[in-house]
């Protein structure tokens, strides 16, 4: 049988399980062209809670009664589809369900050579890739610089900071809490990373990026952002990935108060989405792989396991309880 | 004798006459290398309340027991500078004040063949500097694109909105009131231009921008940049020019609320300060001084005169009570 978590509400702030319908189904059968995949390990992603609400987005919102839209590695189990074949592992975007059907688009084929599983949903998936376009194409980091990041010990911030240190600058991160400071300050080799949890913001990005901030990668938004705002260098550049504190707000968004700081500083806040850069998707992953196997570029996952968990997990990123990448195991391989 | 208004108080809120004194001292003498410059008309710019703010800025504060800083329009009365001469006149910073000696550096020379004096404070001075570096530089219209401004019948505003409509853009005001509205539909050519004081800004920029925004050259910040970034387009463009709705704040300033428009839209929000422009400032003036002779751009001064009224004029601009550019007539050629 198949378990799906269907969407039937829209979540006013914290997803609830009741926003949820579990429903068991036959395991759909392949046609002519498509193939049958096993779920093995479901993506947690911040973004998935604007999937949720009916507003215009980069990407269609959910639908109700839809499956929830998630990222997944599978295993081909039953294939119609001569580019794929019984045993294959695939990235796709097959939801929080246990099978689906593909017509074979839109799926990454895995060497499992390069990494384990879940990885492909983080270091070498789409969180991988998402540091890696918005970083260097937006933030344009430069040897010598400053880059700071937010959400420094989650999937996307731990690969920024990693690729800013490969690129020569000076990396100080923002976490919350001792543990997840330590983790990137001393297995992934940041420069500093400041626990908002215990200090004081913007009187630690002072200490710890005398020569100011050039790259601020925001994650978070709200007043940390506005702490990396006051402290920009000429020039600077403020990738906008995302702003987990703002995901679950009732109320309006906390826009950036020092916003005119862009303006003293000559600088510039610019947002990006990752599936505008598909086509260097293979490039990217090539060499951030390569970095991995050279010991440049450290990966972590934390892996939560079974389906049922599905609604708990995803709370867990809103309560900053993960450290690096955040997946959801919902099947032996 | 030789009338200054000095700063002595940082203002709190909205500038007060008491934030100044009025001191009257002997007319300056030129020494070897200098030269004597008679205040003919005193630029009025919303930049000047940020000057007198104790912050780091784009530019020092002036220091408390100073003249205020202003751009100026004055005649040479007395050169001992071999490359100025009697009779000149100039664009220089000298401040709100009848006379000032300058050492030639830093100075403009005018050629009134080009244009009226008060326009080289405005359109052919830093007010249409800022709009044609913040526009084509920061804003980079291409034609057939729409270009929103506010602040439309300000000083940068209305050459915004000219330079826009010149390089092929559907162009559409914000602006306070009907006569203004009208000023830059009917006599400057814009496309439409939303009355903020009668109209939901909102809605309006949806009637007007029926395919959406790709430049919203910003002069105002608050409600308007928030309404302004719910209509943007793909790729879209924000030159941050400047907030004037905010300059008198004794709080904080509004941050943009829907600064995530920014992400969805993969749109980008960028400060500019003119200054930084200077080295290309000349070849600026003759391309604007060919469309002015041409007829494609028009200028507008409203001229005060007096430099007693100093305080109340400069209040003007943030009551929005000018149309063009404002400037203080303090003395006859």
């Amino acid at each position: 049988m198949n378990k799906q978590f269907k969407l039937i509400k829209r979540p006013l702030g914290e997803v609830q399980a009741s926003d949820f319908e579990v429903s068991i189904t036959e395991i759909p059968t392949a046609h002519e062209g498509e193939l049958l995949i096993k779920t093995l390990y479901i993506s947690m992603d911040p973004a998935m809670r604007g999937w949720m609400n009916d507003a215009k987005s980069y990407i269609e919102p959910v639908a109700l009664g839809d499956v929830m839209r998630a990222g997944t590695v599978g295993k081909v189990i039953e294939s119609k589809n001569p580019k794929y074949q019984t045993g294959d592992y695939v990235v796709s975007l097959n939801g929080v369900q246990e099978y689906a059907i593909s017509n074979g688009k839109g799926l990454m084929k895995i060497d499992t050579r390069l990494a384990p599983l879940p990885v492909f949903l983080g270091t070498l998936g789409i969180t991988g890739l998402t540091a890696y376009f918005g970083l260097l194409r937006i933030g344009q980091p430069q040897a010598g610089e400053t880059v700071v990041v937010s959400g420094a010990a989650g999937a996307v911030g731990m690969v920024v900071g990693q690729i800013a240190k490969i690129k020569g600058c000076r990396v100080v991160g923002i976490a919350g809490g001792k543990d997840k400071c330590d983790f990137v300050v001393e297995e992934l080799g940041f420069d500093a990373c400041i626990d908002y949890k215990s200090q004081d913001v913007r009187k630690a990005l002072k200490d710890y990026c005398p020569d100011g901030i050039d790259v601020y990668f925001d994650n978070v938004g709200g007043d940390i952002l506005d702490a990396a705002l006051s402290r920009l260098n000429r020039g600077a550049r403020i990738p906008i990935c995302g702003a987990i504190s703002q995901y679950n707000q009732m109320q309006a968004v906390q826009g950036p108060k020092s916003y005119l700081s862009l303006l003293v500083n000559r600088a510039r806040m610019e947002g990006f989405v990752v599936f505008d850069y598909a086509k260097d998707y293979i490039s990217a992953i090539g060499e951030m792989a390569q970095w991995m196997q050279a010991g440049k570029l450290k990966s972590k996952e934390q892996v939560v396991e079974g389906i049922d968990n599905f609604v708990d997990t995803l709370g867990m990123l809103f309560e900053g309880k993960n450290t690096g990448k955040l997946v959801l195991k919902v099947a032996e391989d």
